[in-house]
């Protein structure tokens, strides 16, 4: 049995082949050739096992690696459904010559599925599923049932009942059919209350269906309500890691990877960070603007100029906060458009909060710097309340612009995980700056300035 | 059938009750009793679909909601998984009761569930599976396979095959069982590959498991291989959001929040940030001794401080980036403690890069302004050099500390994705300062400083 850690290494002899455990483990180190050469030393069951739990882009890589004769054998040993992803994966020019290597009924299967976006239910959906009519008794359902089950399905979940234009009625699910009464109809213990899921539906609102129905599979219809396969739970995990991967990465100011950390190629590894930092960059830019303005009165009072890292900082901290926030409750489900007036209220209080306690703090470090250190002067207080009222105000921006940002994206049409938190954090910097000359023009103005 | 989306609302009547769609709609926006009154308004199939689908937390309100003469039939309704959950999501003073609701089975069950912590894969796992025997030919294990759906297993995924002292010894799946011949020994048609999970691993584990198994359910056994019940997909797609959900927001610097955002009271929200938001601002407050120490050359030369938030922000992007990369990286098991050693070789070769492209653009900004507006005076080719360079060494400090912020945190016990990017950033800051003016002495020293 395959233990769930990886195995100790067995005592090394010359190209003593790998054992599964360890394959698993170094696989993302190996180069390609060195994939498939190990991979061809597994047994079939223990390749087939591994095969099966690897992602379409590094399937697609074994089954173009392979000999030729055994190409067809992988391909065919997964479902359609997977067997589209892959294909989806393959490099454009070897696309024909894979999907002549399925069989006609799956070949007719895997097209369909690759007419839907990758990221649609239509594309997770597995179109075997097992089905009956309504009106069959329980007893004509059972022996249908394992029919399909011998021709085409390796697990199953639920039985769907169909009616003659393929129109979804209900679900049974197997144990019900199993004990009902052999002389039942289908139609009498069929439940009618069923969850489905359009076909265009994107990704993430059908992982949030999942995660609010708990079930291991849920029907996919298109518009007409004709059931065109199932989603199982198995393949919205990935997706589920897929998509917060991906937010995650936004939201740190990165475009999305699309492959692990260790396999991505170093130029687009940095193709994929220096576009934001730029952006950014040219954006913080306007802070050196921002500050220009202010020359006179750094000049005047270079002590201002020693608050400006921690005013600014502070308002993109909380900015990142909030940001992170809600573009992850977006993510959820959990904030819609329209509850951007909640949200702008509970930021206006919790950014208030935050800064009064920011502000008091940096007010006290002020006067007690002072008191040790004579640090700033015999306008201690003014600079005191100055960067106080800046970090009270820059908190409350930071706060505010960073809830309300993943808002404007999405309703321009954008993704809200775009507002990333170094994005806000730049957008307040500016702000920043012009909030705290302006405290001290008012309060310093005429002492100190 | 209840489509995915909203379906419109009924023409109002007087407290028409809520249709199914409108309950999940409006339920994070209602308040516990007006809850408790919608979901009593429900016919009893459509409120089960909707309590299936609630988080633990939701279904204990629920429960602890209805009348007393109600409690029993909802919590015994639940799976002993769900039950337990359910009883640890509820007030300390309210589980003796609620166990006592259960059956006697049921609640020898929940009890040993309790015993396992939340997020360990036995706190996760449903103790009721479908076992048989080696020894059983495929006809005696139909018959009991069929009891045990009819007492216990509302779905069936696969019948586990389990020795006299309960230790796994292979799997079968439904469908090899029901269409193997009737004759065969259980022992011939079973595989004997199987992935199980170790009753204490972390659920983060256990995601990683099912994401390369690509299976349903996986069965969970204790150290001495004895099985103890089975995780199933659909619970394991909570978990990789909730985890999901946590990294993100402490990444962005935030306590997990363990409520869904518009749900959590103002006053635990604000203590979830403001904690955060103290340490930065703390650690903030050295920029501003840091500037200290620099006061002389921005006096002399208060052109220096128009870069500051333009270098110190650039480091903090790249941190962010590094740090947020390499968290995710962790989560997904693409990366563990060992790999540093090739992280850091590729984050340097990537902070060279990225410091490069921002290094040059920030030299031409400064070239550019001053012959277009004669901002920076004449020694504009030296601060040119001295922003450049800095932004090298800022960026390049950034990516390295970013990326290896959390495997030190990971090395000494602690939760890598601590290593927020307001912290990184934060951390940076303080440096970018001191390689800033140390730039600016070497290059500008006896011209302009």
């Amino acid at each position: 049995m395959d233990a769930a850690g990886p195995t100790p290494p067995a005592p090394a002899a010359e190209r003593e082949p790998l054992s599964l455990a360890e394959i698993r483990d170094i696989w993302p180190l190996l180069a390609h050739g060195d994939r498939i050469e190990a991979f061809l030393l597994l047994p079939r069951d223990e390749a087939e096992d591994f095969f099966f739990g690897l992602q379409a882009r590094d399937q697609a890589d074994v089954v173009l690696g392979v000999p030729a004769r055994e190409q067809r054998s992988w391909l065919r040993s997964l479902p359609p459904d997977d067997a589209a992803d892959l294909i989806q994966s393959a490099p454009l020019e070897k696309r024909e010559a894979m999907l002549s290597l399925l069989d006609d009924a799956t070949r007719r299967e895997v097209t369909a599925l690759l007419a839907y976006a990758e990221d649609a239910a239509g594309g997770l959906m597995n179109p075997r599923y097992v089905r009956v009519r309504p009106e069959m008794t329980v007893d004509e359902a059972i022996s249908y049932v394992r029919k399909q089950m011998r021709e085409q399905t390796r697990t199953i979940y639920y039985v769907f009942v169909l009616d003659g234009e393929q129109r979804l009625l209900g679900v049974v699910s197997f144990s019900a059919l199993f004990n009902a009464a052999v002389r039942a109809r289908v139609s009498d213990i069929m439940r009618t209350q069923v969850i489905a899921i359009p076909d265009q539906m994107d990704q993430e609102a059908v992982a949030q269906k999942f995660a609010q129905s708990r079930l291991l599979a849920l029907p996919v219809v298109d518009p007409t309500g004709k059931m065109k396969g199932i989603v199982t739970a198995d393949d919205v995990v990935d997706v589920v890691r897929e998509e917060a991967t991906e937010d995650m990465q936004k939201v740190g100011g990165v475009e999305a990877l699309d492959a692990p950390y260790l396999e991505i190629g170093m130029p687009s590894m940095i193709r994929k960070r220096v576009g934001w930092l730029c952006v950014l960059f040219l954006g913080e830019m306007l802070t050196a603007s921002a500050m220009g303005f202010f020359e006179h009165e750094i000049a005047r009072a270079v002590v201002l100029a020693l608050f400006i890292p921690l005013i600014i900082s502070s308002g993109g901290n909380s900015g990142s906060q909030a940001t992170t926030l809600v573009i992850r409750a977006m993510a959820l489900g959990e904030l819609r458009l329209k509850d951007w007036y909640r949200v702008i209220r509970r930021e206006f209080i919790a950014g208030l909060g935050l800064g009064l306690v920011l502000s008091v703090i940096g007010f006290l470090r002020i006067v007690l710097w002072e008191g040790l250190f004579h640090t700033y002067g015999p306008h201690y207080v003014g600079i005191g309340l100055t960067v106080g009222l800046s970090l009270l105000g820059v908190v409350l921006w930071g706060t505010i612009a960073g809830s309300m940002l993943p808002f404007i994206l999405r309703r321009f049409g954008f993704d809200p995980a775009s507002a990333s938190a170094p994005f806000v954090a730049t957008l307040v910097d500016v702000f920043g700056l012009v909030i705290y000359f302006t405290a001290a023009a008012a309060i310093l103005g005429g002492t100190l300035l």
